[in-house]
């Protein structure tokens, strides 16, 4: 499948205040954020694809770095979400760390001594950040969005963009999401930020003035998140009990199994990248989403005025952390409501991480659901 | 159910050097281990006991400080491993951190400065356990157990008895055990190793002389273990999300969810009393267990030697650490080798932690195959 080839990020400025949930208020803001595809003359045809805890505005297509896009599988010409027909919108949350205002940029309290936010930024919701896309989305000149695609934590933000703006979109499609964390991904949660913010370096919070970061607690957070994110039996038929060396070093401290060499691995790589506040921030709005609570825990009533939209629902037979029987707890809301839904359960055996990944059942699915919108704006 | 009441601990001192699987020695070393009942005049009824990761010798009635052994509900007077007819023996494994020889005892290599054995002491396997044990039986004048009983890894313990020493014993009693640890098992410990080795107090494992501990990275392995402990269904039923104060505080940081009050909890009880070798050994004991490896991977033709043994295998259907299929591939290469097994698979919401916990049923299991036992002796 072609590219998009090579893409430029573009950064927008919010100067208007943003209100937040917990009732303190983001002050001007940017939102970094890419497009793909052309926008119709109807204005019609646009995309909104929101990230997970680790990804970007760079959906698709090649970065300044030639890196490709964390969806470039699903996003572009020819692809199941095909830029030849939509106007796609890739864009990073705030409090996120890859170009929009998050704890790493200065906090305008402290301008004179150019003090940056660190554990000061505001507490982000899932429902914050649609409220601030749904602006991107005005100023980009688009009264309504075809569809809200994301998965995982990015459909969370689909599902909530049905419930605060059900008239700004037609479709909401979410993969491999769940209506609220359980008890044991709150758990999973919470044992990773307790690594981060008991690291030493994390300087509660606040690292950056020391010029360090806590790459310790930032490499166990990811070991933690990653056995969470693949399937079992995948990890067993990929790694298994296969030692990295030939024969046993008996060691506590090295390595001996091949899944070991590459938890440290991903979690290298991560810890060198990822910003700190921001990996608790995502999750705890992981762990705040709850549209039920605000309607005496009942998901149906919470849908009740999401009756505008249409929706697609994507699970994996191997997910175990947002397991299917979470997004039928969607469909069953969705279904209460009379509400038109799609609901795809496919049996892959990637875990979590199957979103992210090309099968061709899934993407059949994604591909005839997106055709199908097409069809409201080329008819 | 009465408890034994006070039992007093006792110690012994094995002065021949240990060899171990690693192909190094452990030195003359103490072993200290708990006794409930009476032997018979037959030497015939005894019953070891073998631990797992965070328990000792002290398996039934009341230590000094009053505390009640791990396995109370399961031993003593009338209860089903009947302290009245079996004579029953704790043992803390060398390495562990209650008594016997471990990480943080003096290492004779350096008996001129006292300094301990920290991260030099040994690594030790099941099989060199089994073998520390084994001494153990013969010193007290016991040519054959009756039984040798144990659960998760203490169940490994239990297997490899009768792999090792067939005819040392007649009955293997092993519970929420496995034969081998998956990728998965392996990668939530290398998270737990990872986090202790990485804590700045821990000093490549020699923080003995520093006068510090390595709690921050011990709480976090705690947290990850406790996680894999409990079912997913206990864990939602037990705390869900319900919050510890009334409404959100909106704080990345502090803690919001009943579930985070109670996993830190039990990491700050876990990190005063725990010793962080400790941690790194068992859980390496646990990974390097694999019995059908040397057997061209077949459990099968493990088991052939273990024929003049009988099992009693127990599962309980919750336990994704250690799950029913796991003990169900033991179940197999006995019958393959035509040895006589019971298999119970329990249908218990507790997960993991089953095994320890008072449930009729397992219970009712384990008091008609120790009945049966008995029987063996008192006829």
């Amino acid at each position: 499948m072609p590219s998009l080839g090579p893409v430029t990020a573009q950064q927008m400025h919010f100067s208007e205040p943003l209100p937040l949930r917990s009732g303190a208020t983001l002050p001007a803001y940017d939102l970094r954020f890419e497009t793909y595809g052309s926008l119709n003359a109807a204005r019609s045809n646009a995309v909104l694809v929101c990230h997970a805890l680790n990804a970007s505005h760079h959906v698709a297509g090649l970065d300044e770095q030639g890196q490709a896009g964390w969806w470039d599988n699903l996003v572009g010409p020819g692809k199941p979400l095909d830029t030849e027909r939509f106007f796609v919108i890739g864009v990073n949350n705030p409090g996120s760390c890859f170009g929009s205002t998050g704890p790493m940029h200065v906090n305008p309290a402290h301008a004179d001594s150019g003090q940056v936010w660190g554990a000061d930024f505001p507490v982000m919701t899932v429902e914050d950040w649609v409220d601030a896309q749904v602006r991107l989305v005005q100023r980009l000149g688009i009264t309504q969005l075809a569809a809200v695609l994301g998965g995982s934590l990015g459909g969370m933000q689909a599902l909530a963009w049905t419930l605060r703006h059900p008239d700004k979109l037609r479709h909401c499609v979410a993969v491999a999401t769940a209506p609220n964390l359980s008890a044991q991904n709150i758990a999973f949660n919470e044992v990773a930020r307790r690594a981060i913010v008991t690291d030493p370096d994390f300087h509660g919070g606040h690292f950056y003035a020391h010029g360090v970061v806590p790459q310790r607690g930032l490499r166990v957070a990811r070991m933690i998140g990653h056995i969470t994110y693949l399937a079992e039996d995948a990890m067993e038929s990929k790694f298994g009990r296969e030692l990295r060396a030939e024969g046993l070093a008996y060691t506590t401290q090295g390595i001996e199994f091949q899944i070991e060499s590459y938890l440290r691995h991903q979690g290298d790589k991560f810890s060198a990248y990822f910003d700190a506040n921001t990996y608790l921030l995502i999750t705890r709005a992981l762990d705040y989403f709850d549209p039920a609570q605000e309607h005496g825990g009942s998901l149906t009533k919470a849908f009740e005025g999401a009756r505008a939209n249409q929706f697609l629902l994507v699970s994996f037979s191997t997910d175990w952390r947002f397991a299917p029987a979470r997004s039928r707890e969607i469909v069953k809301a969705l279904v209460d409501n009379r509400i038109a839904v799609s609901y795809a359960e496919i049996d892959a055996p990637h875990g979590h991480d199957a979103f992210l990944l090309e099968d061709p059942r899934y993407h059949g699915v994604m591909r005839a659901y997106f055709e199908r919108i097409a069809l409201e704006f080329t008819a």
